[in-house]
C-alpha cells in the first residue's frame, strides 16, 4: 500500500503505510481521538483569540476556524453515539507536547511559532484524513474523512497566511522548516496506541 | 426609568438604574466588552468540555452553547468593525473572578457550581441586553441586543437543565440559592469602568 497519493504542502515526510495499518485496525479509538483533536483545535484557537485580542484579523480568521473545529467535533461526536463509542478521556500520545515544547516563550517567537505548529498539526490532520478517506473500508467514514479533508486544507493555509501577515516571508520560511523538520521527527517512530497523531 | 420590565428567572435583585445609564453613557466600550464576554463564554463552554469530557449530555450541549457564543462574538466584531472600534483588550470588572472564587475546588462541588456559575452569568447577560435592546437610541443596536437576548435564556437553561441532570434538585436549587445572592451582591456598587457586568 503506497500511504500518501499526493505530498502535503509543509510536511517533510509522509505518513507510513504503519500509521495507516495501525488506524484502520483501530477505527473506534481513532474516532474518539477525532473527537479530542477537533475539541482540542477550537481551543488553540480560542486561546490564540485570547493572547493576541488586539490582532483583528487573526482573531476574525480564528473564529471560523473554532466554529469549523466545534461543527467537526459534533460530527463525530454523532458518528460515535451511532456506533455506541461512548466519550470518554483518553490519554495524549507524545506529538502535541513535543510540537508545543518547540513555541519560544518570548514575543514575537511565541505567535511565530504558536501559528505555525498549528498550522502543522492541521496540514498533517489534513494528510491523515485523506488517506483514512482512501482507504478506510468503511463508506460512511470514509466519505466522513473526505469531506473534512479542504477544512483541514484551508486551516492549514489561514495559519500561513497569518504567520505571513504579522512576520516576514523569510522569517516564516526558516521557522517553517526548522518546525516542519521536528514535526516529521516526531512520528518516525509509530506511537504504540493507535491515534490520529500516533 | 425602570430598568427592568421583567424580573429573570435566577437572579435576587434586577439591575440598577444606573448600570444602564452607564452602558447607553458609553456604547462603544459596551460593545467591546460584550465582543469579550462573548469569547470567554466559549471559552468557558469549551474549559468545561475538556474537564469532564465522559459526561456526554454536557459535552453535547456545551458544543452547541460554545458554537453560538462564537457566532456572536463574529456578530460583534462586525458592528465594531463597522463602527471603526478597534479590537483590543479591556480590563474586566471584580464580577467574574468574583464568581469564579465561588467555585469549591472538590468535586462534584466543582462541577455543580462551575454550572451554576456559567448559568447565573448567562441569565445575568440575558437581563442586561434585554435593557440595552429596550433603551438604546441606536435602532441597529437595540435590534442586535434584542435578537441576542433569546439566545442568553437558553443558555442559562441549558445550564440549570445541566445541573440538574448531575445533582438531585434540592441540592442544585440551595446551591443556586447562595450563588445567586452573591452574584447580586457583586453587582450591588456599580464598578466605575462601564462593562456588561459592571
Amino acid at each position: 500500500m503506497a500511504a500518501t497519493a499526493t505530498t502535503i504542502k509543509f510536511l517533510k515526510e509522509p505518513t507510513s503505510d504503519a500509521w495507516v495499518e495501525q488506524a484502520l485496525a483501530n477505527l473506534d479509538t481513532i474516532l474518539l481521538d477525532h473527537s479530542h483533536c477537533e475539541r482540542k483545535a477550537a481551543g488553540v484557537a480560542l486561546n490564540l483569540m485570547f493572547r493576541y485580542p488586539s490582532n483583528t484579523k487573526m482573531v476574525r480568521s480564528l473564529t471560523a476556524i473554532a466554529q469549523e473545529e466545534l461543527e467537526h467535533f459534533e460530527q463525530v461526536n454523532q458518528i460515535l453515539e451511532r456506533r455506541g463509542i461512548p466519550l470518554g478521556p483518553l490519554a495524549a500520545p507524545p506529538y502535541g507536547a513535543g510540537l508545543n515544547k518547540q513555541i519560544r516563550p518570548q514575543e514575537p517567537h511565541r505567535l511565530l511559532d504558536s501559528l505555525l505548529v498549528s498550522g502543522l498539526i492541521e496540514a498533517r490532520s489534513h494528510e491523515r484524513l485523506g488517506l483514512l478517506g482512501q482507504h478506510c473500508p468503511d463508506p460512511e467514514l470514509a466519505a466522513f474523512y473526505r469531506g473534512l479533508m479542504a477544512s483541514e486544507a484551508r486551516h492549514y493555509g489561514i495559519y500561513w497566511v497569518l504567520s505571513t501577515t504579522y512576520f516576514d516571508r523569510e522569517t516564516v520560511t526558516q521557522r517553517l522548516e526548522e518546525l516542519a523538520t521536528i514535526e516529521s521527527e516526531l512520528l518516525t517512530t509509530l506511537h504504540p496506541e493507535p491515534r490520529i497523531h500516533s
